[in-house]
C-alpha cells in the first residue's frame, strides 16, 4: 500500500447528535462546525435536513460559514429527502448529498417489505437524482455489516454507475469483528467493477466496543474515508471516536496513512463537545478522558519519572494536554512520592523517604487522593521532619 | 480451533482500582469480590499485597470469602513481594501468585538498568520461588506489546521451565494494533517450547481504544485467558472491558468459545462498580452505558418497532437490562411518536399523526428530550385532539 491520505468525515452533528438528551440548537451547531473546520476534518455531516425545520436551518447555516471542509446532508433514498437536502446545501462551497438504503436481508424484508432487485433500482434512482443537484454524492448501504458480500458488491456497482463518489459501508449495528469488517472492505475492493472511481468509507458503531478497531482494519484493507464523531458520541453505544482513529494513524507510521487533522486541537474539541452536548467522556476515555495520561500506580510512576516513554506512547502535548498529571494514591511508590516531595521543596534521603513513605501510606489508605498541598502535612508530621533539608 | 472455554481474569480490584480518586476500602473490596464470584469469573486479582498494609488486608479478606474463583495476588520479581503475596493468599481455596518483570528493551534498559540475560535469570528465579508457595503461578512479561517476539519467546520458555501455569503477555502501553497483537500471540503459540503446558493470557490497555479488539484477536490466535475489568476501569485509559469481551464471544458463536459468566448479572455488576468507585461509564459505553440500548433517531426507532433485531444485536435482558428504552427527540420519526402515543393511550390515524407530529417537532426542537408525560400535552394541544380516540 502506498502512502495514503485518509479523509475524516465528522458526523458529530448528525449521527453523533442522536444521543437522547443531547440535541444541539442551531447556534451551538454553528460554533461546533466552525471548530471542526479549524480542526481539519474533510467533511462535516451537518444534519438530516428533511427530518425537522430546526435541522434544515442548521444545515443552511453551517453551509454558509464552513470554509474548507465539504458540508454533507443526509437523506433517505426518497426524492423529497434528497431535494430538501440539496436546498439546505445551496450555500455550501463543497456540498455533498449522502443518500442510501438498507441492504441486509433483515432491512429489506422487515423494514422495507421489499426485495433485493427493487432495492437496486431504488439505490440507482436515489444516487442519479442526487447527482442532478450536486457532483459529490455519497451512497450508504445501511446494515452493510450484515449484508451478504456478493449482493453488497452489486449494490456498490449500481451506486458507482449512477455516479456515487463515495460508498459508505456502515456496520450499523456494531456487530462485526475487525477481521470480518476488514475482509468485507477487501472483498469490495477486489470484486466491485470500477471501485477506484469511488472512495470506500467505513462507518462503525461501538455496540461491542470495536468501532475504532473496525475502522482501522477498514483502512488497512482499502477504505479511504472514516466516519466518526468527537468523543465517540452517538446513538446507543456511539460511533467511532475521531480522536482514536487519528492518533492510531499518527502513532503507527508504518501504516503509511495520514490525515489533515491538527491533533493539538483534539483535547479542546473534545471539551467543546462535552460543554455543548452535556455529556462527558468517562475519565478513562482514550486520548481525551481526564485520566488518559494520569499514572497512579507505583510501578508506572517510577517508570515514567525515569523515562516518559516507558509507559506513555503519546506525548500529551500532541493532543493539546499540557502535562501528564501524576496523582498520588496508596498504590503510588516511593519514587512518585519523592518526585512530588521534591516539587514541593523537600529533598529526601533514602532513609528519610522510607519514614515519610510510611506516613504517606497511612494517609493515603484513609483518603482517596493525595493532593500536592497534602504533601507538606505528610512530610511535616513524619518522625524525621527535623532532619529533612529543603530541596 | 476446537471449542474452547476462555478463562475470565478480573483485575477490577487491582489494575482497575489504579484510577486516581477511586481507591476502594477493604469492606468495599469484599462486597465486589463476592459479586465477581457470583458473576462467574475464573480468577479475581485481589490486590498487590506488598504495596500497602490496606492492600494486604484486602487480599487476606477476599481469600477467605471467595468460593469458586481463584484468588490472585500481584508481585514484582522480588522475593519479598512474592513471600508477602503468598502470606496474603494463605486462606484462598485456589491461590495464584502473579509475578513478573519488564521485558521490552525500554524497560530493561531504563527501568531496570539491566540486560536481557539477567532478566531471564530474574524471571526464572521469581517463578521458581513462587512455586515453593503455590502450584498456580502466573508470569507477566511487562511491556510484552513492545518486546521483540524472539526474546519474548525465550522469556516464556524460561517461565514455563520454572513452572508457570499461565503466561501473561501485556500490551502495557496500549500501543498494539489488533493484527500485531494477534500475530504476537500466534508467534508464541508456534515458537515457544512446551507452550501447551501453560495458558496464554492477554492483558490489554485502552490507550488507543483497541483493548477489546486486541483481546479478541488474542483469543482467535490461541490465548485462553483474558484479563479485564468491569466497565473497563483502570489507570490512564483503562483496561479491557469484561462485559465487551464476554458479549462478543456470546454473540459470535462461530468463534466457538465460551465463558462461565452469567451475563444477566453484567448490568448489576457494572452499577455496583460505579457506586463504589464513584466513576460512571459514559452514557454511550458499550453494553453497560445508560444509552447502550436507547434508540433515538427516527429511522432506527421505526426499524426497532417493526422488528427488534433490525438494529439490536443483543437482547438487553441478556445483560440484565429490562427493556430498550425508546427516547423521543426532534430526530424521532412518526413511528416512534405513534408507538409512544399508543402506550400513553392514544390511537392515532395517519392524518391525526401528521398533525400531532408537527406539534411534537415544535416541542422537541425547543426541549432536549420528550418524556412520556409530555406526550399528553403534545397530543392534547394539537388541532386534531377532539377527534382522537383512546387506544
Amino acid at each position: 500500500m502506498s502512502h495514503q491520505k485518509i479523509d475524516i468525515f465528522d458526523t458529530s452533528l448528525r449521527d453523533g447528535e442522536q444521543v437522547p438528551g443531547c440535541k444541539l440548537n442551531t447556534e451551538q451547531k454553528l460554533i461546533i462546525a466552525r471548530e471542526l473546520d479549524e480542526l481539519g476534518v474533510d467533511v462535516i455531516e451537518a444534519g438530516f435536513p428533511v427530518s425537522s425545520p430546526g435541522d434544515f436551518n442548521s444545515v443552511v447555516g453551517i453551509s454558509k460559514i464552513v470554509k474548507s471542509a465539504a458540508v454533507c446532508g443526509l437523506s433517505r433514498a426518497v426524492r423529497n429527502d434528497i431535494k430538501v437536502a440539496a436546498e439546505a446545501l445551496t450555500y455550501a462551497r463543497k456540498p455533498r448529498i449522502h443518500t442510501g438504503i438498507g441492504t441486509s436481508d433483515s432491512h429489506i424484508k422487515y423494514k422495507f417489505k421489499s426485495n433485493r432487485e427493487e432495492i437496486l433500482v431504488r439505490a440507482f434512482d436515489a444516487v442519479s437524482y442526487a447527482k442532478t443537484f450536486v457532483e459529490d454524492v455519497e451512497f450508504y448501504a445501511e446494515d452493510a455489516g450484515r449484508t451478504d458480500n456478493a449482493y453488497l458488491a452489486k449494490v456498490c456497482e449500481v451506486a458507482i454507475k449512477a455516479g456515487a463518489t463515495v460508498l459508505n459501508i456502515p456496520d450499523t449495528t456494531g456487530y462485526c469483528l475487525p477481521s470480518e469488517y476488514g475482509a468485507k472492505i477487501k472483498y469490495l475492493k477486489d470484486n466491485v467493477k470500477d471501485i477506484d472511481k469511488a472512495t470506500i468509507s467505513c462507518h462503525c458503531h461501538n455496540d461491542l466496543g470495536l468501532a475504532t478497531a473496525n475502522s482501522i482494519e477498514a483502512i488497512i484493507n482499502g477504505a479511504g474515508q472514516v466516519e466518526c464523531t468527537i468523543n465517540g458520541i452517538g446513538e446507543r453505544a456511539g460511533n467511532t471516536a475521531l480522536e482514536e482513529v487519528v492518533m492510531i494513524l499518527k502513532q503507527h507510521p508504518y501504516l503509511d496513512c495520514d490525515t489533515n487533522i491538527n491533533t493539538k486541537r483534539l483535547f479542546h474539541m473534545s471539551q467543546l463537545i462535552t460543554k455543548h452536548m452535556g455529556i462527558s467522556p468517562q475519565p478513562n476515555k482514550a486520548i481525551v478522558g481526564a485520566n488518559a495520561f494520569a499514572h497512579s500506580s507505583g510501578i508506572h510512576q517510577d517508570g515514567v519519572i525515569k523515562r516518559r516513554d516507558t509507559y506513555e506512547i503519546i506525548d500529551p502535548a500532541d493532543v493539546g494536554v499540557t502535562e501528564s498529571a501524576i496523582v498520588l494514591t496508596a498504590r503510588s511508590g516511593r519514587a512518585a512520592l519523592a518526585y512530588k516531595a521534591k516539587n514541593a521543596g523537600y529533598d529526601l534521603t533514602k532513609l528519610q523517604l522510607d519514614e515519610v513513605y510510611l506516613n504517606f501510606l497511612n494517609f493515603a489508605d484513609k483518603c482517596k487522593d493525595v493532593n500536592d498541598s497534602d504533601i507538606h502535612q505528610i512530610v511535616e508530621t513524619s518522625k524525621v521532619y527535623r532532619e529533612i533539608k529543603s530541596a
